[in-house]
């Protein structure tokens, strides 16, 4: 098994994994969220599609069976397994824009969206081809009749985890969540590891 | 008033509206979707959001007095009028790989995604750069307990429609749309007018 590596609050990386790869994505105290984003290493113009994967899986909820497509209805990575079952995958990460909505009485800050803005110019991604990420233990409940949605505090405890399989090479782009909201109001790290 | 045009069905178009300027999106004959993109008409790099759209609006369904949002978080447009009430913002536009997926022994058709391709590929719009659809008229109702989707006819009736008002100068692309699912199995026109 490879090393645990953290990823600090209110901060993000990228990196790459192979094809048939698994990535772990652990929630080290409960309640924080990681925001999710994968590219086709080869071409980063392939991306991660909420669209394709909400049509496909046939659910908003997604956990242990089902894939993540791309915008080219390619999958990207699998998910094996998950021990909190709530994810969110409608919206997209937080920003300088999203702050002032939210929060107007607050200091802004970058968010999850600039944190991987950063991580990911290395890989030839800019701000602009960050689509909704997959949102790692986020709890977002819709209400079926009326279609509110809600940011509630993740259902995620202290060493919950998820787990995926990389259905080819990617670049992967992956943050410790920033909002308030997101997170119960506190910011804690992430934790990953790649086997 | 402007002349009233018709979309013919299973085919798109693309065309440019000023900010200011309204966009009616007519179903001419009841239970057809038309798929509605928007791009800042300066920058198609700007492009519709629904990861930014549904966060900032806290549903899932959209109605007369929501903004749609871009990619940078800026207004596109707000819808102004709408006698249905009903449409999704959470999938992308059909092709011939959800053909392959949802029908597999029906011929496949390029689809909502192909006709857009073709319509917006004068205005520097590639495939890579098509997200999430607004889908006007399309019948998408979430279990908010399973998070289950369901693709149903929609409740449109002949003559209803749904205006929007643009808040810059945006290129549009717009659909008849070809999935059988998402009309209740017949392909017809949509009908839109620019005043």
């Amino acid at each position: 098994m490879s090393a645990t590596i953290e990823i600090p609050e209110r901060s993000g990386t990228a990196f790459r994994i192979a094809e048939g790869q698994t990535l772990t994505v652990i929630d080290p105290r409960g309640c924080q969220v990681a925001d999710l984003l994968a590219f086709n290493a080869a071409d980063v113009d392939e991306v991660i599609s909420s669209g394709r994967t909400l049509d496909y899986a046939e659910t908003i909820y997604l956990t242990t069976g089902h894939t993540l497509y791309s915008n080219r209805s390619n999958p990207l990575l699998e998910i094996i397994s998950d021990t909190v079952g709530r994810h969110d995958f409608l919206l997209t990460p937080c920003s300088h824009d999203t702050f002032r909505h939210f929060y107007p009485d607050l200091p802004t800050h970058r968010g999850c969206f600039g944190n991987l803005a950063e991580a990911l110019a290395p890989y030839g991604v800019t701000e602009d081809r960050i689509p909704v990420a997959f949102n790692c233990f986020m709890n977002v409940p819709v209400d079926g009749t009326t279609g509110k949605l809600e940011v509630l505090p993740p259902i995620s405890q202290a060493g919950d985890h998820i787990v995926f399989r990389a259905a080819m090479d990617l670049v992967i782009g992956l943050t410790a969540c920033s909002a308030p909201a997101s997170n119960g109001g506190s910011f804690k790290p992430i934790h990953y590891r790649v086997d």
